[in-house]
């Protein structure tokens, strides 16, 4: 493992992250908050000197990352994005505690939209700017975005271990034969969904601020509310463009790429894609079901139904109602949507349908396999054969998923809340969704929790949004060994 | 798949039924309950004609089972032995509900112990023995007694198949060449330390019909109570007693066999049995400490502490004290235990220490081979490598073992009641535990959920006990095609 090698990249996106706060700085200055300016200030003069500090330690290279660099690479990167990204909060002193600062900005970079906040409305512009400007980055990886970005070196062998490891999902397709025209046709579409979707919402009457919160909360599949009863309060009509807008981000971005090649035929008939809209389906139709006798009509029904289904599936997490009053039967749906989440390569979190589908087809085969132990068999996703070590790592993956979710349950529930309170949590973060049911519900939060469960939450968030390989291969003790 | 030949095992293991069930007469008759007598000669005789007819329309073969036929004789023989077997509970009217009825005979067999009766004590005693004998028949497999005490026939090949389809765990090992032979050895450990286990009772003064309930109930990690607050009432020498043989029947019984063989070496070092026991003692002393401030002393703290892990973690789901009063930290352990369950090769359920085991093993070999694609690296278990096919069944059931409880999850939640009261009903019933927490606690039961919630939870019993193969091979189109 090169130490140095890795420190230059994390150096390097964070002279990106010091540049890209400064946005936030306008909103200060629109409201004349000096003191939350200088925070700002403060913090990027800070998350400079580290970063050159980092550039400098670090060392020029031609070798190119392998896979195991890639992963640490992206595992400090976000690492230290979030521990120097929360500095704002700390410094204005509107959230005082370092390990709340931290929840709340992983909270954002992750995409999970659980916030430690009682009042949200009492903060400054410029620092709600910021927190939801951090779900747009971390939605489709900063990483990604320094890739399509960053001028191109002649080290192009370790991009790609690097958009494998950022990404979601359990495998990544070069959409192109260079990295760095992936990461830029990823992101040009990303950049371009998000500005058709601000429009929609300026349509319907929305106040700029709210329109740009709402929709990087939206295309990063966030969450993070700007009123204290999350969308609540919009309109009906705004509520219907985040419904479709979340479920569009929740989609693979492939699929919008063979779109705009026109390959209209392999869009429609991708598995992950059909699988995701007949969960998205069957499950609103439940929920519908489920409300018509709590709603004035069936049109209502399906309205709170489909945004509410939409919003959890993607991982998104804004409510247009207060669905923790909803029935046992909505309630374990919406629990059962958190952990499926949304297709691979999409913003959103979760298990990922792609990765349901594949854990569906290998017992299949593994089924038959017992029952008839002479055949021969292989998996295949849209006619073609999935990779062994593809299955391979799907199953590695359930494997640390339930380990790491029965850990976290267990210390956790040692702050007393109902088990209901517990379960949505730790479902929450890790699939990063955001709000959870009983005690932190929608129109609650998670301040009630004890520092300890706060920071094994924020470690869930990252697990769960770098799919825990990248956490795993920091903590390994061969990364760490010298003789490698 | 010849289902003749199917047909004539079934029928013969109903014709053992039948003969099994003659002892519940002798409680009848000292009670001088002449009704229930009445019902269990009606019962035996339906199930005699069955099981002849079974057997007349049935063929004899020279060819002995293929796995796949070895599964599905065990699935119809739980399904048959089942809904036969709770005729005297019908025909007596003291369950008049059928699915009632066939919900606590699948309760029994599969050592469940998820009882719907509101007062057990009302009951008439030939009734609770046959109750509490369905555990001990069901915990060791009626299958395998069948093969233990059935004459040898020339077609031994086909006996190691029904002898992995009925056993609990990934793997079976014969003991001897001779699959009756093995099969003798099991019901012979069993037999002893269930007498043992008697002796114990009895010096404790528990009168003779507690005493032969409860050890049925301990041996067959079932769980069924003959009292309303299951063990509470009984003093903590004989709670005491249940602790330690719960345990011991928890553990593979292979481990004891060694013990007999005099091969203290291996047992002690079997890694199954080291994390079992090692599981044991961090959740009773996580336990213990949590329940401090609720119990008068150490002493009792670590008692409960020790019986209710001991009760839980083998799936026998005795109570010696209320634990859904318990705090949500120890109700949290309780939920873990249900889901990790007792070793392969005993009489517990759950998905077995081994799976853990074999799970974590994989998954860290995985990582790695993630990390280092190059290396080629085996999974060991005591020192011996483990058959990829091995793995790749632990896989599948754990993909379907997810599956399935999500499934049943939402299903049961429909009838309204809590998240808390839902996922541990469902998980105590999979695992074959017995209570689960809030509305079905230990001092509650199931008569709360409706119909189709009880069918669920019953198939739920039968998936988790025959560990979802058999079922799912029953259910499997190729079997019922014609070609084969």
């Amino acid at each position: 493992m090169n130490f140095r090698i890795v420190g230059r990249t994390v150096g390097r996106v964070l002279l990106l992250e010091a540049l890209l706060m400064a946005p936030s700085l306008i909103w200060c200055a629109i409201d004349g908050e000096g003191d939350v300016a200088v925070s700002f200030l403060l913090s990027m003069g800070i998350i400079l000197l580290v970063g050159l500090a980092l550039i400098l330690l670090g060392k020029r290279s031609k070798e190119s990352f392998q896979t195991q660099e890639g992963f640490i690479t992206v595992a400090l990167c976000w690492i230290f994005m979030s521990m120097l990204g929360c500095l704002p909060f700390v410094i204005s002193g509107q959230i005082p505690s370092y390990i709340d600062a931290l929840f709340e900005i992983v909270s954002g970079f992750t995409t999970t939209g659980s916030s430690i906040l009682t009042n949200v409305e009492a903060m400054s512009r410029g620092l709600l700017y910021w927190r939801s400007f951090s779900h747009w980055l971390g939605g489709m990886g900063i990483l990604v975005f320094a890739l399509a970005v960053v001028p191109n070196s002649k080290r192009t062998g370790g991009r790609l271990h690097l958009l494998r490891a950022e990404s979601p999902g359990p495998s990544v397709d070069k959409l192109t034969p260079r990295v760095q025209h992936t990461a830029m046709i990823l992101y040009s579409i990303y950049l371009g969904l998000t500005i058709i979707c601000i429009l929609f919402l300026l349509a319907g009457g929305m106040p700029l601020f709210d329109t740009l919160c709402t929709a990087f909360g939206t295309a990063g599949t966030g969450g993070f509310g700007i009123k204290n009863d999350s969308m609540a309060s919009y309109s009906p009509y705004l509520q219907n463009v985040c419904t479709v807008f979340m479920l569009m981000f929740g989609v693979n971005f492939t699929i919008y790429y063979l779109l705009l090649m026109r390959q209209f035929r392999s869009a429609f008939r991708d598995e992950e894609l059909r699988c995701y809209l007949l969960i998205f389906a069957v499950a609103t139709a439940a929920i519908t079901w489920d409300l018509m006798p709590r709603m004035d009509s069936l049109g209502e029904s399906l309205h709170h139904a489909a945004f509410q289904v939409s919003s959890i599936m993607t991982t998104t997490g804004f409510a247009s109602t207060d669905f923790n009053l909803w029935s046992p039967f909505s309630k374990m749906v919406l629990l059962m949507l958190m952990i499926l989440g949304a297709c691979a390569g999409s913003t959103g979190g979760g298990i990922k349908s792609i990765r349901l589908v594949l854990v569906v087809k290998d017992m299949a085969r593994n089924l038959r396999r017992i029952l008839r132990p002479n055949r021969v068999e292989l998996v295949h996703i849209n006619g073609k054969p999935v990779d062994d070590s593809v299955l391979r790592g799907v199953n590695a993956y359930f494997g640390a998923y339930w380990i790491i979710l029965g850990l976290s349950l267990l210390i956790v529930s040692m702050d007393g809340f109902s088990v209901e309170t517990n379960f949505s949590a730790v479902f929450s973060c890790f699939n990063n969704i955001g709000p959870g049911l009983d005690a932190v519900g929608p129109m609650s939060n998670f301040s009630g929790y004890s520092n300890l469960s706060k920071l094994v939450l924020t470690a869930d968030m990252l697990l769960g949004r770098l799919e825990i390989f990248p956490i795993f291969a920091l903590l390994s003790r061969h990364s760490w060994s010298r003789r490698s």
